[in-house]
């Protein structure tokens, strides 16, 4: 079978971790059991094998393309995966049985998605960006929005995209220009450029629901004058599509990786179609008017997951292959060996290598534990009734989401260059997959929020908010962890002391760089901070890991039990100057004056 | 004019630091001045300009690709580029007068070089093999070898390659199965397959002068057994080319980046061209008969320097595209702005920008540094009159060698992961030239020995080889600098301090792995020490910098503080973590069954 993810790793996670099982004795997942999980884990690699692994390559080598007349055109591979995709129902896993869906635990909707973005980021993209799309219209859309825009969307007939980027304004949303009017008829016009916008146009839907952020007259200046918008590429008409929107693909980007997944830039209300004839493209409110960032920060938060998820496949099917090579080539011989003519070995045997392997195991796993345990909680909020209790469970996803985006994002990455050198030459060509899903990668530090804005949400906003309410709550479910670590084995007492002295080093500096309540100062390394808590977090999960493989036998567990020693040998300890530069209070990079460089 | 290397930093380090000009006292440059090396520079600015940058994008997404006839197709830049340098003289810069070279100093001709690499990583590289492959002939080489392929090569009429590397052997050179047999003329015929030989066949030069590892009867197994021969691809004939002999292209490497050099299978004597009458490739021995391998390290030593500028030259243009992206892209507001309709800032205003900018500078000024101090050495050795004094600086060089290769090829690479993360969204497409300096930096860790393989020539051989008499002359000379540290102002001194506290862990902890002689222990992190005592040397050499800057006055030597500052802040500390593992004899990835990944 072709490489994705390992489902023993899955099931490990999934039911001897997480205990996703015991979510079905409440009352939203009564309908499911383990085998009803297995059976959508088991569809998907039937799904990724025949339809998204075959053309990962092809995708790659042949990017979508706009012709003469302003339409894209795809190698038919992807169209063909993603229509196998909505005819599975997959799509539909989170979501109320009401509007159609399987009410599936987020946990094992994610474990399945991942698995496609293992297959091929660039065709499974189409389809998470729908989902949240979706979810964000099941949330905060009226019925008729859920009824005309969410049914086509699971049904794997429309897709959905989220347009935030413009081009002059980036990251920064309060320099948003697209304008929306409000109409006689309740509807909006929108004019407007957006840019980066991931499927942005294609030839695969019958319909693209495209969600809008555009300013309404009369808000505060910044974000606050923000307005959320349906503008499809089709105004809906019956069951199915009517005249053309005025929004207008402009252009394609032409990128390092990823190349699968159209990116665009989009004209909107520039006249090029007239609905009702007449420029500017229909728009419909999403909630109430000014609030429109709150409600895409919903969609956000599930896709910045969403992307730590691709940062992890794209990393573990890169490491999968790494062991099938080094496991099958054979290169020279072990360190202190005295005969040169005794037969080379496979070059599994040396140790930089299996430096190399435990590097990419330990951040591939690490982050595959880190978006489910994330996922967990937002099943455990679904079912949660207690409103404190779901409060606080709500503080602590959000202290997690950006560790969840950014982690995998740096360290996944890694491991797809790890993969690469293990490959050695063959790995830098293109007749071998890795240099690829390096590529393809290499986005998701950029894209939903760079590595710095996720470091300034982390430090700047996450750890401060409810009066730091987020972290200690974080911080309770780590000496948890480090007391059932002090009362189990020698290692697991080892690591508990490791990660408890980390921790305390991570929250206390937190203390110390808000000591003045001065954002310029206190957020001067939020990059260091991001990084140094991402590992800390991970170490925590690597310890739960260790945890619930005690007294286990066989390879699997052995695996576990090493990749957590590796962790806390090789990984954890680089925590330490991170921690003591941001302890120091280092001025380096604000006092950098920009003309010395 | 377009981004290359900085002039004003290769002022700074030849002149204000390496003190280039004063090696024109010595009789073998003394008809050398600053006004002969800026001449060379100039010349070397000024064809980067005309030829070298303009067709890199060009180069990169139009590969050079093998017709139906089995010849290559490149496009027509390349070979105009090539061209116009043979017609510079340049790549004649350090060969004899007597062979019609120019005698430059080292350290002068790398940094002409580095700035073609910089401009053009692909084209630059058939010059740099050339020049290579000619040094090695002109040490070895008869008289008559020196007339007819080097004579050739320094007119730029013909390239030279160095072919190690086989499919089955890899880096693992002891098993090289090309094999020479001697005949009655004195030559040889040669039969085999080589893989990776960069330039390996093409249709820029007029002959190819391939220099070949092969097995003659007679020595020992393993690498005791090579010899070196020259298997030009058309026979010599007068001053020309004659008959085609029996070496040829299979096929040609489809790779990430570094694609305008193409990268060659080849099949040595299998009868597809039949010089003399039959099958087998006519080849030349170099010097004497199983003696191949050392003289092959002459070349790769050479190119093992090269490959470090490479990555730099490559990390330092993508710095400088860095530095001016975000001087010009606007996007957000300070932190702690409180209004959001204050225009947006520069994004080099930004804390976090300027961490990844001050990295970068770091490392890429680092690297230049490093490359040009491993040059100074082989000047001074080129005129050093001691036998004694000459010997020790060629333990320095070897010592340093694995290390100018190494780190330029991990750090400088960093850079250019850092630049494409500056440049956000537009950095991750074709459209800006950062992602294309990153897949051709890619190469560099693999290529001329991997980065495993340089930790154990360094930890395995360099270090300990003449009772560690290299280690201690580099000990020596870093003592120096930490003594001119202490007696310099404030920061100068803590550097010094920082410096001697890490490298001297550093040499303990190399007597404490080789403590009990048993290399398998010794050697299970030799990754983990090269990137430690890469740093400790960086460091060293930053600290040089910052008092060959000291008591200047202006914005470019308040950067070279600035930069200094940031990697004792930043860098230097995280061999802390790394020592500490190497000091514990940690023994996780020996112990690591590959079952158990």
């Amino acid at each position: 079978m072709a490489h994705a993810l390992s489902r023993r790793d899955l099931d490990f996670l999934l039911y001897e971790w997480l205990d996703v099982e015991s979510l079905t004795a409440h009352g939203r997942f009564s309908e499911h059991s383990r085998d009803t999980f297995d059976a959508v884990l088991d569809l998907t690699a039937d799904l990724a094998e025949k339809h998204f692994i075959p053309h990962n390559r092809d995708a790659d080598a042949n990017e979508p393309h706009m012709l003469p007349d302003g339409t894209v055109e795809t190698i038919p591979a992807v169209k063909a995966a993603l229509d196998a995709y909505g005819e599975s129902g997959l799509i539909t896993g989170t979501f109320d049985e009401s509007i159609g869906g399987m009410q599936l635990p987020t946990t094992v909707a994610r474990a399945s998605m991942a698995w496609l973005q293992a297959s091929n980021a660039g065709t499974s993209s189409y389809a998470l960006l729908t989902t949240a799309n979706a979810a964000l219209l099941a949330e905060y859309g009226t019925g008729d929005q859920v009824e005309t825009f969410v049914k086509p969307m699971l049904e794997g007939r429309w897709f959905g995209t989220m347009c935030l980027s413009e081009p002059q304004a980036g990251s920064s949303l309060a320099d948003v220009a697209t304008r929306a009017e409000k109409q006689d008829d309740g509807t909006y016009r929108v004019t407007g450029s957006k840019m980066w916008i991931s499927g942005g146009d294609q030839n695969l839907s019958e319909n693209i629901v495209h969600l809008v952020l555009a300013k309404t007259p009369g808000g505060e200046p910044g974000v606050k004058s923000i307005s959320l918008f349906i503008v499809p590429k089709f105004l809906p008409d019956g069951d199915g599509i009517g005249e053309r929107n005025d929004i207008t693909l402009t252009g394609l980007n032409h990128k390092m990786g990823n190349r699968g997944t159209t990116n665009a830039a989009l004209a909107i209300g520039d006249g090029t179609h007239l609905p009702g004839g007449r420029a500017g493209a229909v728009g419909y409110l999403v909630g109430e008017e000014h609030k429109g960032l709150s409600y895409m920060f919903h969609m956000m938060n599930e896709a910045r997951i969403g992307v730590g998820f691709l940062a992890t496949a794209l990393g573990y099917v890169g490491y999968l292959k790494a062991v099938e090579y080094a496991a099958g080539r054979t290169q020279g011989r072990p360190l202190g060996a005295k005969d040169p003519s005794a037969p080379p070995v496979a070059i599994i045997e040396h140790p930089d290598v299996r430096r190399m392997l435990l590097a990419q195991k330990a951040y591939v796993e690490g982050g595959l534990a880190l978006g489910l345990y994330s996922s967990r909680i937002v099943d455990d909020l679904a079912v949660e009734t207690d409103p404190e209790k779901a409060a606080d469970l709500g503080l602590l996803l959000d202290v997690l989401t950006p560790i969840a985006k950014s982690w995998p994002s740096q360290w996944c990455l890694k491991a797809n260059d790890l993969a690469i050198q293990v490959h050695g030459g063959y790995g830098y060509t293109r007749d071998y997959d890795v240099e690829q899903h390096y590529r393809d990668n290499r986005l998701n530090p950029i894209h939903e929020g760079t590595h710095g804005v996720q470091a300034l949400d982390l430090l700047g906003r996450k750890v401060i908010m409810r009066g730091g309410r987020g972290l200690a709550l974080l911080t309770e479910r780590i000496a948890a962890t480090v007391a059932a670590g002090r009362e189990a084995d020698g290692d697991a007492s080892e690591y508990a002391d490791q990660l408890d002295t980390a921790w305390t080093r991570i929250v206390s500096v937190t203390d110390a760089l808000w000591a003045d309540a001065d954002p310029v100062s206190a957020l001067a390394n939020a990059s260091v901070y991001l990084e140094a808590f991402g590992h800390g977090v991970v170490a925590w999960l690597w310890l739960e890991q260790f945890l619930a493989a005690d007294g286990q036998v066989g390879d699997f567990y052995d695996g576990k039990r090493m990749a957590t020693r590796y962790f806390f040998a090789h990984e954890l300890p680089q925590t330490g100057p991170w921690i003591d530069l941001l302890a120091s209070r280092d001025t380096t990079t604000t006092d950098m004056n920009p003309a010395w460089f």
